[in-house]
């Protein structure tokens, strides 16, 4: 299999996995789990859920534990999307080319159920004490995966990324922006995937930064990409950072820059993988098809 | 002592533990912890905490385990008023004599700081592992947090009140949104108090049914509140429902009825409470004084 075989059939698996997870739609309150298995079935790279499944294996975990873990991921990213995409926000009526949630479910299901995803995603993640009631190691990916969702985390970046709307950002700021709203869920990714497996204080610090860069590259080139793409190719309108006047990486430091760095960074996390001394082909390389991706 | 001071005793108690755990209100993403810690400190009757550690306290706790999730109930709580203040949902102005957060800090920062405290609330949660990391009672009490919170619990209930404004319910949806609404938290409130302090199965599942009861006849106090109070008293402009021509239990059952039905649903609580056999002078007081609460 080559690796884009590879990565379909891992995408296969992980969204069979979450939809394990995905509540039942029925019951009085059958239309926010409309709204929320809507948005969380909208298709996606699924490359949170990825990186903790891989981290996961590499570390040598090999139980079903990490599972409810990699649902309760997706939704966390799943609903920061729905948010995001709201009125008060971005205002975005498309995503992966399909209308967004709030679009088709009405501004007041659109929050809830971002709010619900949220909250199951917690549910879902707890559903780990259900098969090993006293494993510490659940506790501790719980709490990682809580703290860099919030106002450490992803939260801390939206609200940053929020305020910048239509003023100048300094380079200060969008580092601020950048590790946190992208790089804190993968970094949450990989590093609850290592505290499950079972990997040591220092293995879970590597991991960190293999993820934050990953993170950081992943995001240089989404700016990059909002300038070079196409509507066809990437499912929105283009340049929907310059129409809401957002500083990006690259209106900082322009294109070449920009691309010169997700191949630096991209590098530098490599080297970390590599030093855990690990089987790690397919990590790899899915990290590098991050630099050449084109949507 | 008496009643009332007894009370504010503990609402003191309650309020130095909850600001314990929250966010110091630093760093670049300063405004949603500001809009948080607003939000949060604006009041209320901290009824939920209260009822968490008094059914810990009830069923024989005595360590501070109990704290971190006291805090996460009340940010819960306050998260879900955030949002149901939001223009999309109720569109309301004023809280507790309030500006609301969105009045205050803009409505993407009012979305924004919904979800911080939601998260935050399992971020705190989370904090009793530093305590005790093997026990499997807060995985557990986790768990029940979680579901009740969700689309099984308060968002459940949410979700059928969102979609009823403007149009009749009937009684059995109207059941669906009490028993969800308010009385999901309740449960929560006081079942991870009974899982925390290591109560048995069947003990929780007599605090779930007080619980239930205790959240019914609060909701349907409300209700009544609604109709007969003036602004002065309750903080905010009376009819509210009226206003929003939502169905209630007054509107379907008429006020003497559920006046009397408040009653007798306390008085059941209050005989299952006895039924534990515990010292329970205080939580019966506090669930009398429910009953006849004027705000």
């Amino acid at each position: 299999m080559n690796f884009k075989e590879e990565l379909q059939k891992r995408v296969n698996e992980i969204e069979e996995i979450i939809s394990t997870y995905l509540p039942a739609e029925e019951g009085f309150q059958k239309t926010v789990i409309q709204a929320m298995n809507y948005s969380i079935l909208a298709g996606g790279k699924r490359l949170r859920p990825m990186f903790m499944q891989e981290t996961y294996r590499l570390l040598g975990g090999s139980s079903k534990v990490v599972e409810p873990f990699m649902a309760a991921m997706e939704m966390i990213h799943t609903y920061s999307l729905v948010h995001d995409d709201l009125p008060a926000m971005d205002n975005d009526e498309y995503r992966r080319g399909r209308k967004t949630t709030h679009v088709v479910y009405g501004e007041a299901m659109g929050i809830l159920a971002g709010d619900a995803l949220l909250n199951y995603a917690f549910e879902t993640a707890t559903r780990a004490f259900e098969m090993e009631p006293s494993n510490a190691r659940i506790g501790k990916a719980l709490r990682i995966l809580a703290v860099k969702a919030g106002i450490y985390g992803m939260i801390g970046g939206q609200t940053v990324d929020v305020e910048a709307v239509g003023q100048p950002l300094t380079r200060e700021k969008l580092d601020f922006i950048y590790e946190l709203k992208t790089g804190a869920l993968i970094e949450a990714a990989m590093m609850t995937g290592a505290v499950l497996a079972g990997a040591s204080d220092e293995q879970v610090k590597t991991v960190e930064q293999i993820a934050s860069d990953v993170g950081l590259a992943f995001q240089i080139q989404d700016d990059i990409l909002d300038v070079t793409s196409t509507m066809e190719e990437l499912g929105k309108p283009i340049g929907s950072d310059e129409k809401n006047e957002k500083t990006t990486y690259v209106t900082i430091k322009g294109l070449d820059q920009a691309k010169a760095d997700v191949e630096r960074i991209s590098k530098r996390a490599m080297d970390a993988l590599h030093s855990l001394n690990r089987e790690d082909a397919y990590l790899s390389a899915l990290m590098e098809s991050l630099i050449n991706r084109k949507k």
